[in-house]
């Protein structure tokens, strides 16, 4: 063995993807580096003093902080959460149908635990997010998937595609998508498409992750009633997550659906981290009950709506004229901008060279050749300024490739 | 689907068990519950105060403290453990030989991920803690399991087991051991076994998972090298934790070993939880670097040895005239108590209905017979005379049962 413990690795091991963005978050701190590659929020808009003022926790509770908690999840969290998205849920979720998660990350795990066997299929809509993938990956699933548009996932396409799966004797288990300011689209999925897609899951029996990080983040409209409200068979479970309306930091998600899965879900998390932090959930708690929680949010979108407006400023006068495109996003971190005939994982490494950080596409696709074009560009981590300062490196870059556009 | 999640649960789902702990935890609360029956930490030993101080770093690093981290871990508190845990482990690892997890318990998970496919056999020692049964079990693992002494796992039978076992066309891959003041068992392994167990696993291609939890406990005689000190072949990954010698809620643990599996495990870490939350990593790092952790290890210790003497007390008193026995364990934070001729699941339930809560054996076994008549008690979580009155409490019940032990 020894230095031969590759031999021994498991077939998962064998398999399994390093993350490009988790990869990327250990140079992105190279001096100089701007970055769009991340999904991080910007240092400029957490509430640091507010949330730090829950530390006074540890004179009067300081002991139950410090202590395990329970798998669940620590209750008042969890009560508080049942209410607080009860208008995007359409009711007030039970307390057995609610697990909190170390980030929502992990809610991903956990339903590869409770669903998939090896070879199931999950159906995703085309780019989703890559962590989404190679966590399902892992436990072994294989994917189909359809194509998005300005409306989101096309969900017209899922049964014939489901119908196709089936007679080739594939177990198709579930759909997955990510419902608001997709990671990395951008799109949001319209009302009826919401409403169709419950029907096309109870008429083909499928159970529906709908994975909402973005959601509260939006700069324009009015917000969307989940997926799960309008869900009244309960094939769908919610996941959200703390760490773009909060912070990162606290390793705080949550998933609400029908209780046998969130049990099932549950004993699974007993095996995988035991319990998440009782510190980071009674600090985000105090946060949320002081209301802080609803009255900090518009400071993030209003700061991240002139980000998004600056970027889509600079695409415009950068980008627009050497022919690339993209959907201006409502809400969300990101851009996903079409690359035209340029190769976007050379794109990539070249504006590294340049300093610039950006994501290739093909990672966040089923199909690679729906990413082969295309990037992901991440506003929110940086000011205006530098967004303008990134976009021209990455025309510098562009320009230095000497291939034109299409 | 709706209420017919289950039709779809994955074979893992349908094989996992729950964690009696865990599901005891729920139970504990009620009021004048006496619980022998979790690893829980004293709170009275939580040094709340000179870890809150570390909440001064949301005046300086807030931003730090709220956003993502890396995968790896918070660097200064893995070049912390690096040198700290270095009189142990033999050497100074390195970076690239240290990964910080959401608790142990993800080392195992992560080890799951990494090695095991469905199949592989481990081989453990009986008793064995039941959450790394678990965890192992959820990835597909069969067992073959060995005796413990009071000289810790009898690691003599391992080769004959492990040949039986690659006759039958097995793949055995590692072998876990939990060194010091096992549990549930209590006992530690010898340093001879230390260095046979390097020799057998190397003469047999095998790794070692060596989990050390409560190896700083240690109330008695001096602490003794790790099995990673003397494999020179690197055959051996090493698991710690802050949650007996500092909190639970931290949830941070950490692997030492060899850089391919343990960038192995950080890629499934990617998919599991992205990272450990940067605020336990930092205002536990900020705890270590000033000292606190060596100056502040002596108060838990002692508290728990006055628990320990006060249960090895009681113990003589009331249970030693009815048969039962033990060994009294020189660090951790348990007895392992041979009930006799007693069943120690029926022994459990009613020493519920005298609330007095205590685990019985089984499921801390490969084999369940091993545990039969034998049940995990937990001194650290009561003072000395809550204590008392639980073993008087378990007496009433097993007087009930009309019983004689033998």
């Amino acid at each position: 063995m020894g230095n031969n413990w590759k031999q021994i690795f498991s077939k998962a091991a064998g398999s399994a993807i390093p993350s490009p963005v988790r990869e990327l978050l250990k140079v992105v701190n190279q001096p100089g580096m701007i970055s769009f590659a991340g999904g991080m929020p910007a240092p400029e808009v957490f509430p640091i003093e507010q949330f730090a003022e829950g530390t006074e926790l540890f004179k009067t509770q300081g002991s139950q902080l410090l202590q395990y908690g329970t798998t669940e999840g620590y209750n008042p969290l969890r009560e508080f959460l049942a209410k607080w998205t009860s208008p995007r849920m359409g009711r007030e979720v039970g307390l057995d149908e609610i697990l909190l998660t170390t980030g929502s990350q992990q809610v991903l795990d956990l339903f590869g635990w409770a669903i998939i066997d090896p070879g199931d299929v999950i159906v995703m809509e085309d780019p989703t997010y890559m962590a989404a993938i190679n966590a399902f990956h892992n436990h072994g699933a294989e994917f189909a998937s359809v194509r998005m548009d300005e409306g989101g996932m096309v969900v017209s396409e899922i049964p014939s595609l489901v119908e196709g799966l089936r007679k080739q004797g594939k177990k198709v288990k579930a759909i997955y998508t990510i419902v608001n300011f997709q990671n990395p689209g951008g799109a949001t999925m319209t009302l009826e498409r919401r409403k169709e897609l419950v029907d096309i899951a109870e008429r083909l029996n499928l159970t529906i992750f709908e994975d909402d990080p973005y959601g509260y983040v939006r700069f324009d409209g009015d917000h969307l009633p989940s997926i799960f409200s309008f869900d009244k068979a309960g094939n769908t479970i919610y996941a959200g997550s703390f760490s773009k309306i909060l912070s990162p930091g606290v390793r705080i998600g949550w998933v609400s659906g029908n209780k046998d899965i969130v049990r099932q879900m549950t004993i699974f998390k007993q095996t995988t981290d035991l319990c998440s932090s009782p510190i980071t959930q009674m600090l985000t708690h105090e946060y949320c009950r002081k209301g802080y929680l609803d009255a900090h949010l518009p400071n993030i979108i209003g700061n991240y709506r002139v980000k998004r407006d600056a970027m889509e400023k600079s695409f415009q006068k950068h980008l627009a004229p050497l022919g690339f495109t993209w959907v201006k996003p409502q809400g969300g971190f990101f851009y996903w901008l079409s690359t035209g005939t340029i190769d976007s994982n050379e794109l990539a490494k070249r504006a590294l060279d340049k300093k610039v950080a950006i994501l290739p596409g093909a990672p966040f696709c089923v199909k690679p050749e729906a990413g082969l074009h295309a990037a992901r560009i991440n506003y929110t981590f940086s000011t205006p300024d530098v967004i303008e300062e990134g976009v021209t490196r990455l025309v510098q870059a562009i320009q230095e490739m000497k291939i034109p556009a299409k």
